[in-house]
């Protein structure tokens, strides 16, 4: 492609809104625009990019005995309903009526159209197993779209799905997609780790998420760099050294004006925050209400509480704990309080005594509270954050916290979608089964903004063969100067007979400007073609990732060049 | 890949629905499931199919220098309003609402996304001419989905984009583009024809269409054998034989009590339907009245009336038509007409005399109308539906009328956009100009099943090689067999090794339903591998095209098959 024919506008600004790397490079280097919120243009250069690791996905899909398909993006709304996520997906799912006030949405995934079809037209065990994929875009209304691509309301995935006779077939579906997304970011260069993660929405009976390591990740890691287990903060635990073991002390009601934190309490009483026991409500949908208690030094982890309780969960609205508790929030504790209810408690506060919490009445707190004998505990489970520092459950080292970005999820539903939408099978002995599925995907930009945010510097991208949009820049200078104009055209040619995609700068701008575009474009390797080195018949190549150059004989760049990406593509 | 571990849902029943071939054999060869009306999951067969139409379309607009990129599917309606076409579609765009309430639609096209790209980032001259296209799911809420895969609510097209500095540019693209898609369809194998179309509500100075002939068509297109005249009847014209010129008469009112129809009338009055003014009344939106006066053999044309208006139309309501001319439809007339009013008549009944129109009286006609003296015409245009025996403009032969699907469509935009939405460059002399655009599409579904409805017999699909899932289907009768199974895995192999797209029948099911199957399936070249001619050391070699079929050397049958298929596919 001849830079002068191209639409790739770039720009020296950072664009204001755009805070990581990522978002302010593939601005820059006129890899995408936005249209209105979390809704991006990909424009021809970034489309590439993102066709390339398409590609490679396809291939390692279609390598594990995937057959690639293309569901609809529009969805009649019944069969959301028929599984009960119509409802589970709130605000995040778009809906829309037809012109014969039909309900429709767009799918934010394809569980239930998979369903729908299996139900249909798959009868016997001799049509399992399946490995259907699809690459597509998906929808979803995010509260707040941002990061540039990280976090859209419409992107492409890759998403698939495993049919099965049962458990055990599962497993080497689901141990085929691991293998395959090992291969697809291996390829696509990323760093990346494998934890476990929360199944969330999807439902299921474990999951696993690979996630690139990056500042600008949403996510939180618990990773423990001596054995090597990790974890999505969402799901991951560790163990903590208990506390001494206070005294008994009697239950004594004391004033706290004013005092309603675990901030505030701890400094009115003169208390330690790990002394405290904090008190939330949640209900489990539509209206149970829940007691929950963890150390006062301790955050709740919403998600081991949704999968403990098996339901959707949100926090209790200030009414409903006044109702509940007798007592505003922070004000209150499972002691003496008057509403039967669920009461649950993390593990770190079995046995403790002569603690402190809520008495259930505005401006007191109780103190000398022994869990074993004043709270009702229902249960007590592992609700709370693991936290850097915390010691590892496998080998006790300490925990450190990190940040990275969801590349792909890969998850065991079992039979979740298939019996809630009559998805069978008949069995060797003719027997009615429930389909076993797994669901698995991949979001395309994640892999395109992850690889930035992993390889730029000050100048630009730096992009690996695999990913660049081009494998070479052609730099003339001077465009205008016969000599460097042949000689740029010649390897233009050249690259072109041997299917090497490269871009010539035939612009009439200075070589400043051309350098800036060049480095921020990120190609992998550059030819720069000056006047003085070509007198001597020589053009410097330069290489972006470690930004050395080199002088190479003019007539022998194309074969070199050619020789030198080969090489380096099957590294 | 092996139909025993493939999705291929094959059924001997014709869907009760499925009225045309293409949709039968779509749902038969298990190509495609309906999820709802007008809304399709494409399996992993018909998704092959539609990859490899996708390809060669990639291949020919990167060869006219189409640069592809990818723009969202979610748009703010706002650019919509800019150009008044979210009015324009009416209840033919999705519409929804995001979680903040903002309104969006689901882009049935992209002129607005191009225009808004194009202001934001196409400053200079020097920026032209570009020529952008992507291959992306459309959303339109049709009225009436129908036919299978050709009249859907999404759908995958092909549209392209192009920006110039003027008319003489656009010229370039559009002819660019005509020469692309002579190549994508006569690579795809299909039969068709260019024609002269109607814009709608595309707007612009002119376009073209590409039309499949087929049955199953719902475009009419008007051809002349003898010159090659060849349009679709939205715009076709034609001559006639003018009337004899009648004698002319006095104005006389006549009872014609029921008489409403042209036909009731002349039946009761004892004239030719000819002798008669077919008085039609619309309104140019949004209040406009116009009376439209045509022979009353003759039909309107609405695309040409709106086209001569300039504006969207519709037929006036009764009771409008009732205000306006002081009766009912079926007794109104241009004669004495009450309210002032724009009167257009086809230029078949200029300087007509003695003809019958309605009395604006209801129950009443008036005989003895002579058009120049007693209809205050403003304007005589071609109004009328050009029909079957009509003389060709160019040659006076006869012409022919031919059903047809539409393929493709390309279009001068010219203006229009780009100066609703403010979409400018800076010329040569640093002054503010208009891009200049044009808009190109093709439907992508609409190929395949044009191609199906144009290469089927009783027993299923005929692909050609270009469009083929698979190139050869191995069909061992009895995979039972050690030494049958031994020769189809070979050859299954082979093929693999020469990268020929094969597909084995390694079912344990009887021959007749393997036979079935792949004729049904239709790929090219069918292999038979039975044991009394592999005893011989041969397999059976049947095309489907022409159901021949001969014995060939089994160990020769890959080098030979591959020679054939490439042979072939250059053809």
């Amino acid at each position: 492609m001849k830079l002068s024919q191209a639409y790739i506008p770039t720009q020296k600004e950072i664009p204001s809104d755009a805070v990581i790397p990522s978002h302010q490079l593939m601005i820059r280097a006129g890899l995408v625009r936005p249209l209105a919120a979390g809704i991006y243009t990909y424009l021809p250069l970034g489309w590439r990019v993102m066709r390339k690791a398409i590609d490679i996905i396809r291939e390692e899909m279609d390598a594990i005995g995937g057959q690639e398909l293309l569901m609809p993006m529009l969805n009649p709304i019944e069969i959301w309903d028929e599984t009960g996520r119509n409802r589970d997906f709130g605000d995040e799912m778009f809906r829309l009526k037809d012109r014969k006030n039909r309900a429709l949405n767009l799918a934010p995934t394809h569980e239930e159209v998979i369903c729908d079809l299996a139900r249909k037209f798959v009868n016997s065990y001799k049509d399992l197993p399946q490995i259907w994929y699809q690459i597509q875009t998906k929808f979803r209304d995010e509260p707040r779209p941002r990061s540039g691509v990280l976090r859209t309301r419409q992107f492409i995935m890759k998403d698939s799905y495993t049919l099965d006779v049962d458990q055990e077939a599962l497993n080497t579906g689901y141990d085929l997609h691991a293998k395959a997304y090992h291969s697809i970011f291996r390829r696509c260069g990323l760093r990346y780790v494998v934890v476990g993660a929360a199944s969330g929405l999807m439902g299921g009976s474990g999951s696993q998420e690979f996630m690139a390591e990056s500042d600008a990740g949403e996510d939180t890691l618990i990773l423990c760099e001596q054995c090597g287990y990790a974890a999505n903060t969402e799901v991951a635990e560790s163990t903590i050294e208990p506390l001494e073991t206070a005294a008994s002390a009697a239950l004594e009601k004391v004033a706290t004006p004013g005092a309603y934190t675990i901030e505030e309490v701890a400094a009115f009483l003169q208390r330690e925050k790990k002394e405290l026991i904090k008190t939330l409500v949640y209900i489990r949908q539509p209206e149970t209400p829940v007691m929950i208690l963890l150390r006062g030094d301790h955050d709740l982890n919403e998600n081991k509480l949704q999968t403990l309780l098996g339901h959707v969960i949100r926090p209790a609205h200030p009414n409903e704990i006044k109702q509940i508790c007798g007592a505003d929030a922070g004000s209150v504790g499972p002691v003496g309080v008057s509403q039967k209810l669920t009461i649950l408690a993390d593990n770190a506060i079995r046995d403790q005594k002569n603690m402190v919490a809520g008495a259930n009445e505005n401006d007191y707190h109780v103190t000398g509270v022994d869990i074993g004998r004043d709270a009702a505990v229902d249960t007590f489970a592992d609700l709370r954050n693991a936290s850097s520092g915390d010691a590892c459950i496998q080998c006790g080292a300490p925990l450190i916290m990190t940040n990275a970005i969801e590349l792909g999820h890969i998850f065991k539903l079992g039979t979740k979608y298939s019996e809630s939408m009559g998805a069978t099978y008949l069995d060797e002995h003719g027997k009615d089964r429930s389909i076993v599925m797994g669901s698995y995907g991949i979001g395309v930009e994640r892999i395109v903004a992850s690889f930035i945010e992993q390889n730029n510097d000050d100048n630009g991208i730096i992009w690996n063969y695999a990913l660049a949009p081009y494998a070479v820049h052609i730099i003339p200078v001077n465009y205008g100067d016969e000599d460097i104009r042949e000689c740029a055209d010649a390897l233009y040619r050249g690259f072109a007979g041997r299917s090497v995609a490269a871009l010539l700068d035939d612009r009439q701008v200075s070589p400043g400007f051309k350098f800036k575009d060049a480095d921020l474009l990120g190609l992998p390797l550059q030819v720069i073609i000056g006047k003085k080195s070509l007198a001597q018949g020589k053009v410097e190549l330069k290489h972006r990732n470690t930004c050395t150059s080199e002088l190479i004989d003019a007539g022998e760049a194309v074969v070199k060049i050619t020789a030198i990406i080969e090489q380096e593509s099957t590294q």
